[in-house]
């Protein structure tokens, strides 16, 4: 194991350039010792042959993004969207992770109503839940910037994500810690200290903030360490809240993208030993 | 006076294609009876000319936007940010309006400390409010959108806001409610509440969430209607904690400044006849 490392894990979106094979023999040549994975590559590539892919390499996959997008009013759409994650539990159960990151989904079009989308959310929790539960998986809510509250996800804190998860088992329900979705709101140390106790930090992912944000906002994640984001005051956080699990890197950024996806890998592994091993 | 627009307030940022003879103008021709003016286009123009021309027509001065900008380390830059915000205090008066806007400032280049550069806000208020109030003047602390948070301000909830704010008399500083900026944010009527039980509402803003947001994210504000925000939710809100004061709508949108300045004024009155008249 590469020293800094131990609790490590690169999110596939990070290195997306990467085809799988070369994700997880690059993981192997540099002692990285998890991946998390997405269902659209993993589809592509096979669910059972990537399972047996990362096994094989002595891979652990620490989560599996993403279901979510939950916040449909019509009947057909909430139906092809639970039926959807279900296929997304079967997936994780498949790959042998336990955790399937959820983004829950932004407002329908024309609606003003964050506060009857969150609660659709809830009923779809709670059939999404018990089924999770019966194959080995737990949902992980992940809150995401309020940027995205329209467009992406309306849970944007994470207050809201456990006010939600509490109304579930925290074995089906948690939530996703991401220090680019949180790292601007001075209640989110209290709030982890809160998952924590409830055992419902699921999973906790990096990215830095930087600045200017390209158009759309999606793809202008910032490299571990180029950013506003303190990563080891975020760290102590989840530490100090119990958190022993691995962590993962997950950036979506164009520049990023458009380099070697090795070397890539390698400086990313480099900048999370740095700052957070 | 033209129905539904009595409180309304046009902010010049909205309409900034229009010299600011013709904004008086336009104002007068369609009953709007207010305006928040800008200090840079005012300076252009001349305080006193300004002063003259708006008092003229009969026109209400609702705020002047904007003071700020305290969060610099280096000692010659915060003398300097100090002198500038006595100056726009002194704006203000001679204006005639008793509300200057505060957009706080972000992190300062390399830092990661949020605390701190609040912290530095909260050292400045203490200076600035006395000066304030000796001129008759209220400082209206912003919160700006989480998005802004590292390069523009780092104060982003009407939460934040008021925690600097109650250290001080509400009639040396209060916030500012814009619906742009906290629209996501589901402990926001509450800190309404708060704010107006206080006495520290100084002013209430309206803006638009559309998406996809413009690269850089500042001007992609969305006219009153277009997007995410329920105006009269909100306005309820504000109401309900006791505010009568002016409606200030503040746009900031390179598709909208590309229009007849004349015509964008009146539709934008309409729509706030419609939606929060």
């Amino acid at each position: 194991m590469t020293a800094g490392l131990a609790r490590f894990s690169i999110n596939q979106m990070t290195v997306k350039q990467l085809p799988l094979p070369e994700l997880v023999d690059a993981c192997r040549e540099l002692g990285v010792p998890g991946v998390g994975l997405w269902r659209e590559p993993v589809q592509a590539y096979g669910v059972e042959a990537t399972a047996k892919l990362v096994r094989d390499a002595g891979l652990t996959v620490t989560t599996l993004c993403r279901g979510g997008f939950l916040t449909a009013t019509d009947a057909g759409e909430r139906a092809a969207a639970l039926a959807d994650n279900r296929r997304a539990v079967d997936e994780a159960a498949a790959l042998g992770t336990d955790t399937l990151v959820l983004v829950s989904g932004g407002l329908p079009a024309g609606s003003k109503d964050l506060h009857g989308a969150r609660e659709r959310i809830a009923d779809a929790l709670a059939e999404l839940g018990p089924y999770a539960e019966d194959h080995g998986v737990r949902l992980a809510i992940e809150p995401l910037h309020p940027m995205f509250a329209s467009d992406r996800c309306v849970v944007s804190t994470l207050a809201q994500a456990l006010d939600l998860a509490e109304r579930f088992p925290a074995h089906q329900v948690g939530v996703t810690v991401d220090t680019y979705h949180i790292w601007w709101d001075d209640t989110a140390p209290a709030q982890i200290a809160r998952a924590g106790a409830q055992g419902r930090i699921h999973t906790f992912q990096l990215a830095d903030w930087i600045t200017p944000l390209p158009e759309g906002v999606l793809n202008g994640r910032g490299q571990i360490g180029d950013g506003a984001v303190d990563m080891r005051e975020w760290k102590g956080y989840v530490d100090a809240a119990g958190y022993t699990g691995a962590i993962e890197v997950e950036l979506f950024n164009d520049t990023l993208w458009a380099r070697d996806g090795r070397a890539l890998l390698a400086e990313t592994a480099a900048r999370f030993a740095e700052h957070a091993g």
